[in-house]
């Protein structure tokens, strides 16, 4: 019996209109849609973002299978550790869809922005891409998503730009920002004080452009001093384009 | 009279199905569509390599406006300068694109990959958006398209990411890459050598990966050390994939 074949479709920052025409025709070809979602919002019956994005294109034909994350945070009480739980969530998911593949069905698992790009997908795809056929589809990632609507160029012409995630130690960010012609910050949050305070002292808060949730309905571009840090979502990003090069 | 609208297209990394429905709808409300496109090929008719992504699409009313590049390298016999001539020419594109919105015509400018990730189109954009409406809309970064390609994720979790020039310096490479959790080294060419005795030199090279053309149909996976350097095309890149995660 021919085995089914594992997808991750990359589904775009969020603007349902930023998927590809490849990731929506290998969507809608797959008996079966995987994907991520915090306990919060499946105990409320609802998907996640990358499931609000594509949800309006699935048939009462296609099965839902919701992933749903054991934690919320990464700080966990000992003995229990993120890396043993979340490790063991991945172990599950990957044979829950093992099991479909093996019954010959297709699983497409769909990720916000791209799936190699920081998505959850990558995790299933090392446990699984051995064994199975596994074919990705690369999305619009978020940082564009956020340089396209705040209208900025992001990097010019042989500038090189760092993508830092705001969960690094402050001294290591204020070098690596240093160093960077061009910066994305990711992962702000609860680390969003420490950024700012990073992008102040290197004189670089008055180039830096701060976004929540580039492209959905409910996007925000908010000065970066006016910030409330404890406000700042999951999905905000700091930028700090590359100077402008005339060409 | 009401003005044009300039929109900036992402039209994603070669396969012409990694274009997104937003890109692919306002090519086709666009009445101009403009495109970069290397003098070798304007001379024979053809458009650029963005613009054999999307021609499908456009119908005999949509009018082409090519902005064929006056050179093919960066180093000119003085008195000529790279930075003069490419600066005067992007004045001249302003200028043309400038009439189209003036005259109340939407112009859509098409860019491979993305448009504020290394793509022309910033330069126009820089020129024209103070003065007239202009949307960017983007696309799938073409390091996302190697990355799918080679069924690899780029960054796990907290990893940060070095987008990198193969034109930079020796020695500021070195430091670049020996600094990097994961790295993207593009503009190979005639670069490629320098870049793979530093990958070399770091023992980076086992975990390097080298693509041409990812997502198009003549693109070629090679291991790095059977790359014939003067070969290189100028659509290929080097990819690092961080070290995995087990999640």
């Amino acid at each position: 019996m021919r085995k089914g074949r594992l997808l991750g479709l990359g589904v775009g920052p969020g603007d349902p209109e930023l998927i590809t025409l490849k990731a929506l025709r290998l969507l809608q070809s797959a008996p079966v849609v995987g994907y991520f979602v915090a306990k919060a919002k499946a105990s409320k019956g609802q998907g996640g973002n990358a499931f609000g994005i594509i949800e309006r294109h699935l048939t009462n034909a296609q099965r839902r299978l919701p992933l749903v994350y054991p934690v919320t945070t990464e700080k966990l009480e000992p003995p229990l550790s993120y890396e043993d739980v979340i490790s063991d969530f991945y172990d599950t998911c990957a044979a829950q869809i093992a099991a479909e593949l093996d019954a010959g069905r297709d699983v497409a698992v769909i990720c916000e922005g791209d799936p190699f790009f920081y998505g959850s997908y990558m995790y299933l795809h090392d446990r699984l891409a051995e064994h199975y056929e596994a074919d990705v589809v690369p999305g619009v990632c978020s940082m564009l998503g956020c340089a396209s609507v705040l209208g900025t160029p992001l990097v010019y012409r042989n500038q090189s730009l760092s993508v830092l995630s705001g969960v690094l130690p402050e001294d290591e960010l204020e070098q690596r920002l240093r160093e960077a012609e061009a910066a994305v910050v990711m992962k702000l949050g609860r680390n969003f004080d420490k950024v700012r305070r990073v992008l102040q002292r290197l004189g670089l808060d008055g180039r830096a452009h701060y976004v929540e949730r580039a492209t959905m309905d409910n996007q925000r571009i908010v000065p970066l001093d006016e910030v409330e840090p404890l406000a700042s979502p999951y999905f905000s990003m700091i930028l700090v384009p590359g100077e402008k090069w005339r060409g």
